[in-house]
């Protein structure tokens, strides 16, 4: 019995005393009610996440970056060669990607895990090997990965979560690596939103309009062998991604220690997808950070009744949305521990004036 | 002749070529080109801005809070007391506001500069005393002031952007106060972009319907002075505030420092309007924080083109959401300095492949 099985028992749902008495904070603190919108819903959120009021500070963050490769690049989704998986880990291990620059910005841990790349990588610092198989197969002609294959990458992501949780980490922030990845997500997501491919199938990097119809072919022909009404594990094994399994887990590990786990972009929603369809009271533990211009990722928070924090136009993954959500997520927790009161600033409130 | 005069005089256009260097940088870096979305757009401008590629960190940044009185707060336009300005002051002296929060955050200075309050302050560490006058006249049935006092509040802007930037700031945001400010910022605002007044004009801190039409009446009796094709500053005296003349200056001085100027909500946006009626070119200069739900933010945004960072539904004020989106700002600066490039971290560029 994989930890997984074991692991969804554990889950509870929010707090939701917490959540009233968050609520009830809000309204002493010296602003007019609700005149903080999002940065107030924000800060209950995090009470009921933690059951603490006022709550603790989501720092630091830690960022897993899940990589994967997918037998599906096969098809010609994407223009880029698949070996930019691995030589991305390297810029990512050198610290010069866009998830290393927004992750030291506020101060957050970023480690690569191999879940399952292409390829033998060398070891490094702040490099997991966690090789699940050498990429999935093709998934426009066979599942993608065994049913074994899918729990033991699940598995991954809840042991990342719950050894970057006893490694201090008071948020974590879902990011990930693999060329084709967009394709997998699309998928996913198609099957479990019952939506058409073609209007949750996006340009990714940047594709053309051929690769873009061998793109929606690709996901037609792997959801050929999906049912309508289709079991999500299932949709995992047969059309997702192994860096999309980790991320599953991760989600769910990050609700079990009761963390916020900001979400990125597509590839992340479609595990938040999973996961939710899994176990539905993961989703509270979930701030989407920022709306990827992917049309999957407005598909999934559509689907799952979320708005996203920021909504900047980008759509490049490896955390770097959720990285940036983390400054506002902060900034709530803030408000609510270190605002004053009506009463503490004596300061005339208008339901008393 | 006032500083102001002079002042109008030095303000340059932005850099253009230190844009397209920017540009082609951005296409450099180690991400799809454009997948950073806003990210890479905010990065152009502050080159542009400053001149320099990459640009400097907008860190540290300087909170500026003007605070002024108005007299149409007779009129009943808000439930809140007008003492609340004061006491509030004292609040933000005390580091309890949610602006003393969230620059804290982002470890910038607050200065409140009284240049309007209808009373006298004590002197106090971060107070600065440029009153110009005790409140504004009651806009509903006279000059809010004079031509001679909106100069005065104008230069006392440009003052306090000049000194802050001398002291080290590589960043202004727009921060005020005054209690009844959201009826002069509307009244401005539906002058200067001929929109109906009800249209433009909201529930400031959330007052009940029968205070709203007392508002919009306040507001179209002191428009009944203005002309059609009104001139900005004769809007600013007719039916301006003090704080608001202050942040014309503010804005107008970060221009002719060429650092980035982070606007707020709808009271600075009424500020910015009228300095871009003035000066059209101190607009590229300034970044929309976020998009207060006040109408007359969404009216001045629109009229002037400029989308803002942040949309999270707030509507304090202070300089709150032009505080938070400097996160976003920052990040963006950091990604052209330390992103890696596509040669320097070999990585296979898609337009090479």
């Amino acid at each position: 019995m994989s930890s997984f099985s074991n692991a969804r028992l554990l889950i509870k749902p929010i707090d939701q005393t917490a959540a009233s008495q968050a609520e009830e904070l809000q309204l002493r603190l010296t602003k007019p009610a609700g005149s903080l919108g999002r940065i107030e819903t924000l800060g209950i959120q995090l009470s009921a996440i933690s059951g603490v009021v006022p709550p603790p500070l989501p720092m630091p963050a830690a960022v897993a970056v899940f990589a994967g490769d997918h037998g599906v690049h096969a098809q010609g989704v994407t223009p880029w060669p698949q070996e930019v998986t691995t030589q991305m880990i390297g810029n990512f291990l050198n610290e010069g990607a866009a998830i290393n620059v927004l992750a030291r910005q506020i101060g957050a841990s970023v480690t690569v895990v191999d879940v399952g790349v292409a390829g033998f990588l060398e070891p490094a610092s702040g490099l997991l090997n966690r090789k699940v198989r050498l990429g999935t197969a093709d998934l426009s002609i066979e599942a993608a990965m065994s049913h074994d294959e899918a729990l033991s990458a699940i598995d991954v992501g809840l042991d990342v979560a719950k050894e970057l949780i006893a490694g201090g980490a008071r948020s974590l922030i879902t990011g990930e690596m693999g060329i084709a990845n967009t394709t997998a997500s699309a998928a996913v997501i198609a099957a479990l939103t019952k939506s058409p491919v073609r209007e949750v199938t996006g340009r990714g990097t940047g594709i053309d309009d051929p690769t873009l119809q061998r793109k929606i072919a690709a996901i037609e022909n792997g959801l050929a062998r999906v049912g309508n009404d289709p079991e999500p594990l299932n949709v995992l094994v047969e059309v997702g991604g192994l860096e999309i399994a980790a991320l599953v887990g991760f989600i769910i590990g990050g609700a079990i220690e009761q963390v916020p786990v900001m979400i990125d972009g597509v590839i992340a929603n479609a595990a938040l997808l999973i996961a939710a369809k899994l176990e539905p009271d993961v989703v509270e533990y979930c701030i989407a950070g920022h709306c990827s211009t992917e049309p999957g990722a407005t598909a999934v928070l559509e689907h799952l009744g979320i708005k996203s924090v920021l909504d900047l136009g980008m759509r490049l993954g490896e955390g770097t949305g959720a990285c940036l959500a983390l400054n506002i997520v902060d900034a709530a927790a803030r408000v609510m521990n270190e605002m004053a009161t009506f009463d503490s600033a004596g300061v005339t409130d208008k339901g008393n004036a």
